[in-house]
C-alpha cells in the first residue's frame, strides 16, 4: 500500500520508514494536497505492522506539518508541499478549448433543452430498485425490458415490426457499426459505401482493414445503377437521411439494394442515425421493414437523448445473431445496467416520446431559421440539398470552391464549419458545398452565424 | 408513426384508416396490452391530419373495446386482444437458467455484500449535479476527475506512479484488451500468451486474427527461459495473480520480460484483473512500475465494485496514446458519463477503499473456508496452486484426470465447476486440476459445495 516496502532487518524503525516514504510521496506530489491518508487500521493491516506503529508515523507527519487531522475526519495531506513534481499538479479538467463565435459542427443535439431533471428522476427510481442480478454479468444482448421498449418504439415511430429477440443493445451507433464490421469480415474485407460518407465511420471500416469502394450519391441518396463491380460486398447506407447530402432514398433504389443483397447473399447496413427528426411529409419505411433478413439496422439514442448516454441498438438478421453475441462478449461484454434500466423506464412512461415530439418542433424551427437566414444573405446564389430532416443542412453556393484554406480562414474568424468535400472519398465532386449543423444553435445563434458566414464567403469569392 | 400510411385518394375516411391499422396492430400484438397510445396531438401532427380525426378514431377503438381511457391518463390497449402473434408475447426476462446446487464459477464478486445504497447515494448526487458538458461528447480518454482518482488509487494501493494523463478509461478490462489488441496489430498479428490463459481473453486475440504462441506456466507464473522463437511479438501476462494457476511472478522473470520488450522494441500487456484481493505477504510492485514505457497495464472495477458498472482503465505508454485515442473513438467513442462521475466521487470520498478493505477480509475468510474444507475432505490427496490472492483457487487432485465427461457428470449433479484444461492451449498438461471460484459463495455454501465435490470425485476415481 502506498508503495511502502518495509525493511525489517532492523536498521531503521518501522514507524520512521513509513514516515519517510509518505513524506517523500507528499513532496513529490504522489500524495496530493487534500488527499486523505489511509486509516491507520487499513495501513497497519496492509503492511503487517501494529496499528500503534502507524499512529506514531502519522503523529510525526502531523507534528512536522505534512498532514493535518481533525476530530472525526481522516488525516489529510496539507497544501503547498510540492517541490519537484510539476507534472503531477492538477491537470486542467479539459484541454483548453477554442472558443468559437459560431459553431456549425454537425451531429450535436440541443442539450440545453434536454429534460435532465425528468431523466434523473427516472434514473434515481431505477437505481434504487435495481435487482442484484443486474449488477452482475447480465448478458451481451442487453436488458430484455429495454429491448421490449425499443421494439414498441420502433413500431410506433417508424413502422418497423422488430421483435425484442432480434434487437441487440450497443454502446451507440459507432459501436454497432464496429461490431457489424467485425461480423462482416467473412465477406472478405470489402465494403461498398456511399460517397460522400461520414469520415469517422469510414475510419471505422478502414481501421478494420476493409477495402472501401465508393458509390456516388446524388440529391436522393446512393445511386444504384452502377454495374456490380464488387458484387457480394456488403453495403453501408444512410437511406433515411443521407449523410452528409441529406437525400431520402427513393423506394425503387431501396428495392434495388435489397435485390442486390439477395442475389449475392450479402447484407445491407442501414444507419438510421437521426430520422426521428423529420419535419415534413410522410416517413418512408426503413429498408429493414422491406427485408429484415438482409438488413442490419442501426439506431442510436445519442441524438434523441444525449451523446454521453452511450446506448444504441441494432436489429440483426437471425443467421448473424450468435456471432454478434460472441463478438460483443469479446469486445466489451455488455452495456452498463443503470442506463439501460433508466432508458427502458423513460420509454415506458412515454417521456421519450414527449421529448422527441418537443424537439422535433424546436429543430424544425431552427432549420427554418437557417433556411431563411441563408436566403436573406445569399439570395438565389445558394441551394439547400437534401430533405427536411435531421440536425444539419448541406448547402451549395454558386461558383464557390471551398477548400482547406477556406476552413483555415473560417477558423481564424471563429467559425467552425465543415466541407462536404472532407467526407468525400473521391475528392472534387462537391467542393461548392458546406455543412451546417443547426440542432444545437438557437435561431439567434443561427442568424448571427449566417451573417458571419456571409462576410466570410463574400470575401472569399472576391479572392 | 405506428406504420400508418394514409391513402388520401378518398376511398376510406382517414379516421377509419387510422382505426383499422391500429386495431390490426393490437390483434397482432404489435401494440401490446397495456401500452399507451400516442397522444392525439402527437399522432395528428405525425400523420398530418386534424386532431379531431384522431380523436374520432380513438373513440371508435374505445367504443369497440380495443382501448380504454381514464381521466387524465393516456389511452391504453386493453388486454386479451392477441390472436396470431405468439412470438411477440412478453419475452421471459432471462432465458431460463439452470439452477446450480453449487456454483464454483470463477470471476464472480460477492454482490450480496456490495454497499449498493451507498453507491446509489453517490450516483444520485453526481447525476443531480452533472454539468451539461458531460452530456455531450466529452472525449475518448475519459473523465479527468476519474483519471485523477485512479492515479491516486493506484499509488495508494499498488505503489504505481501513473499520471492522470497516461490513464485511459475503458468499458472494462476486456474492452481494454480489445483496444490493445487492435493497437498492437502493427506487430504483425503475433502474440505470446501464457498457457493456460483465460479462454475468453484468448478469443479476444484470436477474433482479431492473431496467431497466439503459448508459453508454459509453472506454479510461479509464465516461464521466461524459452528461446525467443517469436521475438518481437507482444506478450500478454497476468503477473499479479496468474489466471488460472494463481502464481505471482517473481521479480527476476518480470525483469526478463521487460528486457525482452526493450530488446525487441515491443510491449507487455499486464492484466491486473483481481490483485486488489491479496491475503498475505507484501504486495509485489506491478511490472508497469518497473518500466512504464514498455507495459500496457490493464485494471478493472468489475471485481472490486460490480461487473455491470463497465469501467476499467489502461495505463498506456506515451508513443501509443494518440493511436489508442483514435481507436477508442472509432470503436465506441467514450464511456457513459454518469458511472464515471459517480465512481470518481466514490473513490474521492474513500468509500471504495473501505469497501475493498472489508471485502478483502470477507474473501480471505472464504478462501480459508475452502482450503479447510478441501483438506477435511481430501486429506493429503490434493494441493492448492498459486498464492493467497484473488477470487478463485486452482486445486490439483492426486491421480485424477478431469475431462469433458467429468464436467458432464458434475453438471448432472448440479455442480458448476471448470477444468484448468479448458483454459489450456496445449491440452493435457493440467488435467488433474480444477478451478474453484469462491468469492461469491458464503463459507456455508463453500462447505456444502466441497461435500458435493467430494462425493463426485470419489465416485469418478473408482470408475
Amino acid at each position: 500500500m502506498l508503495g511502502i516496502e518495509l525493511d525489517r532487518t532492523g536498521g531503521l524503525s518501522l514507524r520512521r520508514q513509513i514516515y519517510q516514504v509518505m513524506k517523500q510521496a507528499m513532496i513529490q506530489g504522489r500524495l496530493a494536497a487534500g488527499e486523505a491518508l489511509p486509516s491507520t487500521r487499513e495501513l497497519a493491516h496492509a503492511l503487517g505492522v501494529s496499528r500503534n506503529t502507524v499512529c506514531e508515523a502519522y503523529d510525526m507527519l502531523i507534528a512536522e506539518g505534512y498532514a493535518e487531522s481533525r476530530q472525526g475526519a481522516p488525516t489529510r495531506v496539507v497544501a503547498g508541499l510540492l517541490l519537484d513534481a510539476a507534472e503531477r499538479v492538477q491537470e486542467s479538467p479539459q484541454t483548453p478549448k477554442r472558443v468559437w463565435k459560431t459553431d456549425f459542427r454537425t451531429g450535436q443535439p440541443e442539450l440545453r433543452l434536454f429534460p435532465w431533471p425528468a431523466f434523473v428522476q427516472t434514473l434515481h427510481r431505477c437505481a434504487d430498485g435495481l435487482p442484484l442480478s443486474q449488477l452482475g454479468y447480465a448478458g451481451a444482448q442487453g436488458l430484455p425490458e429495454l429491448r421490449g421498449e425499443i421494439s414498441a418504439w420502433l413500431y410506433r415511430m417508424r413502422g418497423i415490426g422488430a421483435e425484442p429477440k432480434d434487437i441487440f443493445i450497443t454502446a451507440g451507433a459507432t459501436h454497432a457499426l464496429h461490431i457489424a464490421a467485425e461480423l462482416l469480415t467473412v465477406f472478405g474485407h470489402h465494403m461498398l459505401v456511399e460517397d460522400p460518407c461520414h469520415s469517422g465511420i469510414l475510419q471505422t471500416f478502414l481501421q478494420k482493414g476493409y477495402n472501401v469502394y465508393p458509390v456516388p450519391v446524388d440529391s436522393q441518396g446512393i445511386m444504384t445503377d452502377a454495374p456490380d463491380e464488387h458484387a457480394g460486398a456488403p453495403v453501408y447506407v444512410t437511406p433515411s437521411h443521407q449523410f452528409p447530402l441529406g437525400g431520402i432514398l427513393p423506394a425503387s433504389r431501396r428495392a434495388a439494394l435489397i435485390r442486390y443483397a439477395r442475389a449475392h447473399n450479402t447484407y445491407i447496413i442501414e444507419d438510421d442515425y437521426d430520422s426521428e427528426f423529420r419535419y415534413v411529409g410522410e416517413p418512408v419505411a426503413p429498408m429493414v421493414a422491406m427485408d429484415a433478413g438482409r438488413v442490419i439496422y442501426v439506431g442510436t439514442f445519442s441524438k434523441v437523448l444525449y451523446p454521453a448516454l452511450r446506448i444504441g441498438y441494432a436489429i440483426v438478421p437471425r443467421p448473424l445473431q450468435d456471432k454478434w453475441k460472441r463478438l460483443r462478449t469479446h469486445i466489451d461484454v455488455q452495456n452498463p445496467s443503470i442506463e439501460q434500466a433508466s432508458l427502458a423506464e423513460f420509454m415506458r412512461s412515454r417521456k421519450l416520446d414527449r421529448h422527441v415530439f418537443a424537439m422535433r418542433k424546436a429543430y424544425g424551427r431552427r432549420r427554418q431559421a437557417l433556411l431563411n437566414g441563408l436566403t436573406d444573405a445569399f439570395g438565389n446564389s445558394w441551394q439547400p440539398w437534401g430533405d427536411a430532416a435531421g440536425l444539419h443542412l448541406a448547402a451549395a453556393f454558386d461558383g464557390m470552391r471551398f477548400d482547406a484554406a477556406f476552413l483555415e480562414e473560417a477558423k481564424r474568424q471563429g467559425i467552425r464549419i465543415a466541407l462536404v468535400d472532407s467526407h468525400c472519398i473521391v475528392k472534387g465532386r462537391h467542393t461548392d458545398k458546406l455543412l451546417l449543423g443547426y440542432g444545437h444553435l438557437t435561431p439567434e445563434e443561427i442568424q448571427s452565424g449566417v451573417e458571419r458566414l456571409k462576410a466570410l464567403v463574400d470575401a472569399w469569392r472576391v479572392k
